[in-house]
């Protein structure tokens, strides 16, 4: 695969996220107009929405981008998928004969403003990081303890909250909540001191299932990826997640990117999951490259200071994919639907600045990190801005996802004031 | 408070569940109509959405009944919602002047199928039963860990999966799951082997809030109160639990009782919490009495014999009460929304004939219980029919909620295969 190359002249640099090859799918809204449904393409925003109504893309009888969300697209399955993809690159390719239709219905990407790009139905959270879970289980339960019995045989994974997932560019709101220091007696409730990131990727289901589904079968349920910032209170946390798991700790929001990167567009980034540490049954077994080579990174910016990179790291580090965490969601008989949201859990590598969360950047706070600014961090502080990368490099091009950010917010005086 | 007499005479007597005191609401159809709202009134159901359709009932200029589920009356908020009530109450009580006009809106529920009287946002278990978590934690991880550091300082809960929630009546098929026993050094992909009930109450949120809420408000926002069976595999849960909590093995079904009784109906039974073990932090404290006086009861019957007895207990033995899960919930920020659905945690009294669960019944399969038929269960067995009952009890008058059944399906041979 090398660049796909579109009269959309800015979609042709080597390095730019969003060249012909990728066609990532968000919702924009502009001075004009109310959200609805595009496809970026270099600088610019193709109004898919505005396209179907003027007839250039017919998919279906009923309209499918009638609404300010991919869900409608994404439950109509691989076929209408790949029909949709086929007619975006005849419409934005070089050579296109009536590039004046579609020229007319692009917008800048600097004046748009981007929206959640599909609504949530429920939201998982996966720990298939096996670096990652190495660090914490070792910082919360000793380094003999680190890895729970279960974690080799399964990916295991908690139900989060999906009222909670927010678009990048939403400012976080410092939580409060129920802590206990070690040298406490009792529990209080304050603002949380250590508030964190987790580097994530999300998986999205595309068409629903009920009944339990095989590995490939749940590829085959994916519609796409965006990067995922499962922001985490490590403090309400320890106090609350023994035994039901992380409840408040992971509430307060779950940003995302704003534009969904379709399976087809990673599909020459395919690789292989790490070497098993122990066999997996059958029901979980890889049948196939399932996880993607990404490039991610994280950066940390003060309040009005340049930003410091925090962490590099690469998707191919998850032990399990994101097709082996929907077959496992699914063994029980859970329905699955269209819009179900899965983070695949922080994504570290195994060297100290490949790590995916400050908890195991700063080892609980130990060892604070020093930022190019010269100021330390062992956790985020208010006005902190956080921006989560990601891009998959083949020969000639990028397939960016655009940038996860946020920026936290003083928690409020009194929560119970209003 | 005393037993407010109908035209409809099935309602008046002393024992029917459904008196004109109740007007739990649900969604039914009959052969000739689809799913609609209506609201039972002793053997029948009066069909609100034609009664709204004919403007017997008018609370808004956009129809609120147009559509089988309650959650746009559950959005209107408590000022709607009396107003609703109230004009039941009028259409219903005996010596209505148009009673014709109602009478022909009238059907009997014996014809009618019952289905989700509203669509599940997001479900939420919590674990807040003072005996249930006394037995199930001396199981787990033995009596002097019994009772994890967190339990008397929050309602400490989980976030379940709204996609697996069913209306009472829907067979449930055993579940398929990883599980480890003891002596193997290996876990096995197989039926569960332990799977369970647990007798819970579900809160239903009526109107959303987006940031921390006190518990007075919280109970202002719960719209009303179902049985709830959070159907678990235990042989499942024991393997996966450690350390994010409970996953598949609540992910198979959670039953709900076809009607939800709403908080006026419940306002003569509120009591208070029992004593607290340690002073709760002001943001969790009680403000008046937001438990309720409701006897409970499961019966087990195995396939084609009679049902016996298996617990009997009372809601009031929740430590903590849903307006303080609802209040908890809502610490860190995360929004809440129309139709999120709160289970209480199973509901054990002090003595074995009152524990909620098989697991405690049998204490894990040790000692199992002996049915009236002779047979004896430590878990359910294929073709098992569980029953949950709930009533509190007036002077001269019942307000019950119906039954929440399932019959256990046996697992399929072979998942995976279509």
């Amino acid at each position: 695969m090398s660049l796909m190359k579109s009269w959309v002249v800015s979609a042709n640099d080597a390095t730019h996220p969003f060249p012909l090859n990728n066609l990532p799918y968000g919702v924009f809204s502009t001075e004009t107009t109310e959200p609805r449904c595009g496809v970026a393409i270099g600088d610019m925003i193709f109004d898919v929405t505005a396209a179907e109504a003027d007839g250039l893309i017919i998919l279906s009888d009923e309209p499918l981008f009638d609404l300010p969300f991919w869900n409608p697209l994404m439950d109509e399955g691989p076929a209408v998928w790949a029909a949709l993809r086929d007619r975006l690159i005849t419409l934005l390719a070089e050579g296109f004969d009536q590039q004046h239709k579609v020229e007319a219905l692009l917008v800048s990407q600097d004046g748009a403003e981007l929206h959640m790009p599909f609504a949530v139905s429920e939201y998982t959270d996966f720990y298939a990081g096996r670096h990652h879970a190495q660090n914490v289980g070792t910082m919360f339960r000793g380094p003999e303890n680190a890895l729970p019995p279960n974690w080799l045989h399964i990916p295991i994974g908690y139900n989060g909250r999906a009222s909670s997932v927010v678009v990048s560019g939403t400012d976080i709101r410092r939580p409060w909540g129920q802590l206990k220091s070690p040298d406490q007696d009792r529990p209080a409730f304050l603002p949380s001191r250590r508030f964190d990131i987790e580097l994530e990727m999300g998986a999205i289901v595309g068409t629903p299932s009920d009944g339990p589904i095989t590995v490939q079968e749940a590829d085959d349920h994916i519609f796409g990826y965006v990067l995922l910032n499962d922001w985490s209170a490590r403090d309400i946390q320890a106090w609350e997640y023994q035994p039901l798991g992380p409840f408040q700790s992971k509430a307060t929001a779950t940003s995302i990117s704003p534009w969904i990167v379709t399976k087809a567009a990673l599909e020459p980034f395919r690789c292989d999951t790490p070497t098993r540490e122990v066999e997996l049954l059958d029901h979980l077994k890889n049948c196939g490259p399932m996880l993607y080579d990404i490039d991610l990174a994280v950066t940390m910016a003060p309040e009005g200071k340049t930003a410091t990179i925090i962490t590099q790291t690469n998707y191919r580090e998850m032990y399990y994919s994101a097709a082996q965490q929907l077959a496992h969601h699914t063994t029980s008989g859970c329905p699955m639907n269209t819009g179900d949201l899965l983070g695949s859990g922080t994504i570290s590598g195994p060297t100290k600045p490949e790590r995916g969360s400050l908890l195991e950047l700063s080892w609980g706070g130990k060892e604070p990190l020093t930022l190019d600014t010269g100021e330390t961090r062992s956790f985020i502080k208010d006005g902190d801005t956080l921006t989560l990368t990601g891009a998959a490099k083949g020969e000639g091009y990028t397939i960016g996802f655009g940038t996860c950010t946020g920026t936290i917010l003083p928690a409020v005086e009194d929560p119970y004031k209003r």
